[in-house]
């Protein structure tokens, strides 16, 4: 085992589909989120050119191999996340499958090649530069989390900038910038067709919001139903355990 | 009771408010959307100004009414709902604290005077006028229904010249039309603040868009917990019931 891991990291289960991930608490963890996003977005089963943007140590790629035969190709600016990423795909096999670039998702575009792709997704960093109070917050976390090096403007015209015509891009994000993604997705062509609200338990305000977008789509917007993570005994509902665990609930 | 009545009216019950109110099946019937917006708007309690956009027979004046002392003033365009809104108005009492007028949405902001009310409500025409396909509906339910005289950003703009700084205003609407309203708020100074989705029953999507903004209010949107209509049994939820019928259920 150790030959896969460095420092502190360990070696996390994905349950629900049979993969393990190199995770670190000093650096990274992933998301409920990522994950939810991985299993919203719609993806072609048997073939096709799939990008995750801002893929931190690989959590959607890796999800995704699960759900689709496309070529998934990985992007991560940071060298320790986009290194944890490689290893996990070399520990679950799915080198041919997936390739990780680290890269900067502003200037990617040219590199991966214009409208070349049928599916991105993008967990961008959620909270804006002035957001980052905390500045002993490791800086992993930093760029990970708030908009340093990335805006969500920026994310999203990388992502149409990649996409085919009819291709689709998916975005997970906070409520609060519903409106900014909305705007920004039809300033780069992406028409949004399908929100999903999750909500952390009944009653409660959405905490996170999922979106998916065509490329040079007519407007016709969903509102699909709801997605709750927490049961009134504060455990995951069944959805949600579904996706994290599979059946084994 | 036939003083009060006109051709094929009937005088319904607005149960939860013991209110009556005065309908003609073959003209219009207010819907649960209106009620809804009349539940979901904040309004202030003991004093203000209120306008309701689009009145119809008055229903949602006639809710508000209950929840608050403010002046109220229904605006609508077609003589035959404005004419039953004033009587419905004289049925239960109300004409010191509600006053119809029968005008046009879009030229009646200098009329009522410009940024002088609290709270806007506005339940507007939901289809496009080019999706008026059946050309034998009443000339009464076309108008109510399709952007035929008014469209959404003409009724949102008049909203807004309407309010006061930080007044408040409401609309009810589809998901489908969230990005053009959002869009269109924006446009005219209502930022949004407030959206609660109204699903029909768990597992479908909303079929209805309840959405508050604040006039040069800043950025902060939250998405409030689902609203369902119906339960597995398809009979209205509590929350449904308690809306309509108040404790009767």
């Amino acid at each position: 085992m150790e030959q896969w891991l460095k420092d502190d990291e360990r070696l996390d289960y994905l349950l629900a589909e049979d993969l393990r991930i190199i995770q670190s608490p000093s650096v990274f963890s992933f998301s409920l989120d990522a994950v939810l996003l991985s299993r919203f977005v719609s993806v072609p089963v048997n073939k096709g050119k799939v990008v995750d943007l801002c893929s931190g140590n690989g959590v959607i790629p890796l999800f995704l191999s699960a759900r689709t035969k496309a070529d998934i190709i990985g992007v991560e600016l940071q060298y320790r996340l986009y290194d944890m990423a490689e290893r996990s795909i070399k520990y679950n096999g799915l080198e041919d499958q997936i390739k990780m670039i680290q890269g900067d998702v502003k200037e990617i575009p040219p590199q991966l090649g214009i409208e070349k792709y049928d599916v991105v997704t993008c967990n961008p960093p959620y909270f804006l530069a002035h957001e980052l109070s905390d500045k002993n917050v490791s800086e992993h976390y930093a760029i990970a989390r708030h908009e340093i090096h990335l805006t969500l403007d920026e994310a999203i015209e990388s992502a149409s900038r990649l996409l085919k015509q009819g291709g689709k891009a998916a975005f997970v994000h906070r409520p609060g910038r519903l409106l900014d993604i909305v705007t920004s997705m039809r300033a780069h062509r992406l028409e949004p067709k399908r929100i999903r609200f999750v909500y952390p338990k009944f009653e409660k305000e959405a905490n996170t919001l999922l979106i998916e977008g065509i490329k040079d789509g007519k407007p016709d917007l969903k509102v699909l139903p709801p997605l709750y993570v927490y049961d009134e005994n504060n455990q995951y509902t069944d959805e949600v355990s579904e996706i994290l665990y599979g059946d084994k609930k």
